[in-house]
This record gives C-alpha cells, structure tokens and sequence, in this order.
C-alpha cells in the first residue's frame, strides 16, 4: 500500500517526524501549519503545504491533526467544521481522556468519522520498529486506516471509549515519571557520597528494570481490592522508608519521592490497614 | 570451601533464610535470637541454638548479625564487647550509612573487624543465583570471607566508607519505591475505565522496564549539574504532567506521585530554570 493523500494539521517536533515518516513509506501529505514557514524540507521531499487549515482540510478525506492542545484544536476545527462533514478525523493531540471523549462526540454531531490516538514514543523514534501509537474510539476508522497507521509505529485499538488510549497513555507515563524522580534522589544520594551518575545509573537501571517483573504479581488482589495477604506489609514497609528518610537527610537531601510514599502509606496505617500489603496504598489515590 | 562455623545473630524471616542455605552449603551455624524458639527446623537440620548472646559469640569467629534495627544491634552487642574484642563482624541489618559508620567506629576501638553489608533480595532468593548482597568497610574482612559470603547470593564490594553498602541500597530503593506507586496511580487511573490491574500491568511492566534505558543517557550532565540542554524541558514536562493530573481528576484519582513531581518541577521554574532538562528536578532534592 502507498501513496495514501492525507493531511496533517500541525508541524510541531511530532508532527514534522510523522510527515517525513509518511514521505518515507511514500505516501502524500498535505501540511499546515498555524505559523507558516515549518514544512522546510518536507516540501522539497514531495509535500505540499496549504495557504489556510480550511485549503488543507479539502485537500484530502483522512485528516491527521498534531497540534499544542485539546483548545488548539478546537481553536483550529470549529470554524472548518462544515468542511469536515463526512471525513475522517484522526487526533494524535495529547489530551485528557474528557477531551478525547468531548472531540469524538462533537465529531459525532457533525457526521465526522473520529479516531483517537496517543503516541507512546519520542518523534526520533517514528517509523520505527520501537514506536506505539495506542488508538481509541471508531474500531471502523482504525480497521480501515490501519495500515496507513502502521508506517508511524505499532498500532493497537484500546476499545471504543474514544478517551482510553490517553488514558493508557497518560497512566504509563505517570509511571515514568515517578520511576525517574526515584532514579534522581538516588543519584543525589550517591552523588554526595562520591559515586557518580553513571556509576549508579550502570546498576541502577537493571535493578528498576528487574523490579519491573513484581508488577503483575498481585493484581488479583488489586482488582478485588483485598490487600490482606501481605508480601510487604504497610508497617514494615513504613520502616523501612523512616531508614531511607533518615539516610537521606544524613547526606543533605530531600527525599521528596520517598516521602510522597510515606504520605501514601500513613493514610492507610492511619485507617487501621498496617498489617495489609503496600499495594494499599493506591486507596489513598482514590 | 565447606565447614565454616560462624554464628548468626537474628532469626527473622532474613535471618531463618541466612542460615538455611548456610546449612544447605554445608556450613555450622550457632543461632541465637532475643525471642527463642524461632530456630525451629534449622535445629534438624544440624544447627545448634546458643541460650544466651554471649554464648553464641563465644561459639565462633565470625559472627552475622541480622537484627531488626540499628538499636537492638547495640542492646545486643554493647553488652559483649568485651567477647567481641578480636573477631569479625558482618553486619546485614538495615541500617543508615551514618549508623554503619558508627557501629563500624565502635566496633574498631574493641578490636573488633567490621564489614557492613546490604541485602538486596527477599529471603525467599538467598541462596540462589538473582540474589544481591552489598558490602562496604574493611576490605580484608570481604576478602577473607568473600566465598563464605558467595553462599548466599553474588557479593560485591563497594568501598572502604562501610556506610556505602547502606547508601546503595536505600537509593535503589528510593527509585523502586517511586516506581511502584506510579504504578498503583495508572492502575486506579485504568480500573477507573473498567481496564484491570493484570492488563494494565502486561504493558506497563515492559514499558517501564523499557523506560530503564533511558536512565544512563544524561549522567555526564548529571554530575556537571549542567541541565542547559534539554531533551525534555521543565516547562514541557510540566504542561504534559498537568494534563496527567486533570486526566485522573476527570476519573476521580489523586495523582500523589504526578503531584509530587509536579512541586519538583515548579521549585526550578520559579527559580528561573523552565527552558532547562527535566533532569534539573534533582536540584529540588538538595
């Protein structure tokens, strides 16, 4: 399958890296962008770029929309929205899951085919075998453009509720996140006794990674919500983390990631669960 | 190398697995614990139980000490100093690095070797091939006694400081911590949408461990404390972790870990740093 003529509606980092992804596998965007001027070489590799977002969004029937937010996107298609009938709408903006769902049914009302996307990977990666790009929403929109999809990264349809690939999305990396505020204050940790970063990061990442396989261990007991059997109860756990605390505060630092969990822990043990597993702790999220 | 008599001071669920692959390797353990009666079926197995602390440091020149904290290794050690004075002491309770510093003060004006160490396992690994165990303080004491040591789990030897072993492990698990409950906030974010823990922990378990790599790619920036060249900024982390939180907000969730995060990364905007790395929350730490 080649030469598939698409627009893209934003040339951001991501949207420039899923144009030249598009050029590669030989297909034919039409660009836009509100600031003109960003299609640089796209253009001299074959794409064409629009005068105006309503020239764009004529150009083509499958319109791939990259902007900077869920209101630039609106911003953008509310005034096109006639000449958006009865095309097809593929929105890889990071948004809430709300405003994934807020889009699809405005979408709905003006009898446009709308699509979801979250794209898991940096714009370096696009076109690579490591990409992901998680959809939700129309499954006739993802089965019939599925191919087309797959030249910027591996695709999955998460389901119909056109908010859950954010929400996967934006779950995961707040995993990420937070694996990587742990990773700091060690590496402050380490740093004020003399052992450098890479030092560290050399044992470290194989440890987090390893660490990775108690994850799926007791997600029965998740979904049940019944933390009685406890691997790591919250009171020894609380202990333990009173000794990272006090280690830290030894060398000088602030061991916010740690004591965010302590937080966490505390509101449970205080509701009379200390002698439950850690994983308790996600009721205090709730 | 079998046949070491020593003498294991601690019979908590660590202490019970110490001394059972010791038996498993072939050595003589002497035990002794506060409490007694927790020797149980190690006895069968050719333990011996000693009734009093004295006794069992008496039994032996090399003695593991595997209390519950930094306190009861001093109510039960200070008492016997003086049947201490003259033999070695591998010290495996978790401890600060500072109250490993301290106990290997005090343990060097009785006379007295000194090695502090870390276990980086669950009992249930000691003695098999994935088990960790880090040391620091007297390098002959390691050496000595390293293929002893090897009987339950891989050994290394971090530095002369004895509080190093203590240092390594508490900020590893710092980051293991964090993780983890980034980890429990996509799960209450995903089961929020009727996706359960087990899915959800199918990708997010390879996706974090994916994320690992990520970790040794700044170091060198990390000890220069140089941050002026972003792969991600503040001030984009911020806007994506913003819409985290009002993604989970939407499903009824207190994003802790994201939040926590959050107050890193707006300690270093106001301070005039947004367009620098995200590394630079570890600034916020110190």
């Amino acid at each position: 399958m080649t030469g598939t003529s698409f627009t893209l509606l934003g040339l951001g980092a991501m949207g420039r890296a899923l144009a030249a992804a598009a050029l590669d596998a030989g297909h034919s965007p039409t660009l836009w962008n509100r600031t003109p001027g960003r299609a640089g070489e796209l253009l001299a590799r074959g794409a064409r770029e629009a005068a105006s977002a309503r020239e764009a969004i004529t150009s083509a029937d499958l319109i791939i929309v990259c902007l900077y937010d869920h209101a630039s996107v609106h911003e953008t298609l509310d005034p096109e929205s006639d000449a958006l009938r009865g095309r097809t709408l593929i929105n890889l903006t990071t948004t809430t899951p709300e405003e994934a769902r807020e889009l699809s049914a405005w979408a709905a009302q003006r009898d446009i085919a709308y699509l979801d996307g979250a794209v898991m990977s940096v714009p370096g990666a696009i076109g690579s075998a490591e990409a992901l790009i998680l959809y939700s929403g129309s499954p006739e929109v993802f089965t019939t453009h599925r191919e087309f999809l797959n030249t910027w990264a591996g695709s999955t349809h998460e389901g119909e509720d056109p908010g859950l690939a954010s929400l996967w999305d934006l779950a995961l990396l707040s995993g990420m996140y937070s694996m990587f505020a742990g990773f700091l204050q060690g590496v402050a940790m380490l740093q004020s006794a003399g052992v450098g970063a890479a030092e560290y990061a050399e044992r470290a990442a194989p440890f987090l990674a390893s660490m990775t396989e108690l994850l799926g261990h007791s997600t029965e007991h998740l979904d049940k919500r019944d933390y009685g059997e406890p691997l790591q109860s919250l009171e020894w756990t609380t202990t333990l983390l009173d000794t990272i605390t006090r280690a830290a505060s030894e060398q000088g630092i602030t061991p916010a990631p740690v004591d965010m969990v302590q937080r966490l822990i505390r509101r449970q043990i205080d509701a009379g669960h200390g002698a439950e597993d850690f994983d308790r702790i996600i009721e205090s999220m709730r």
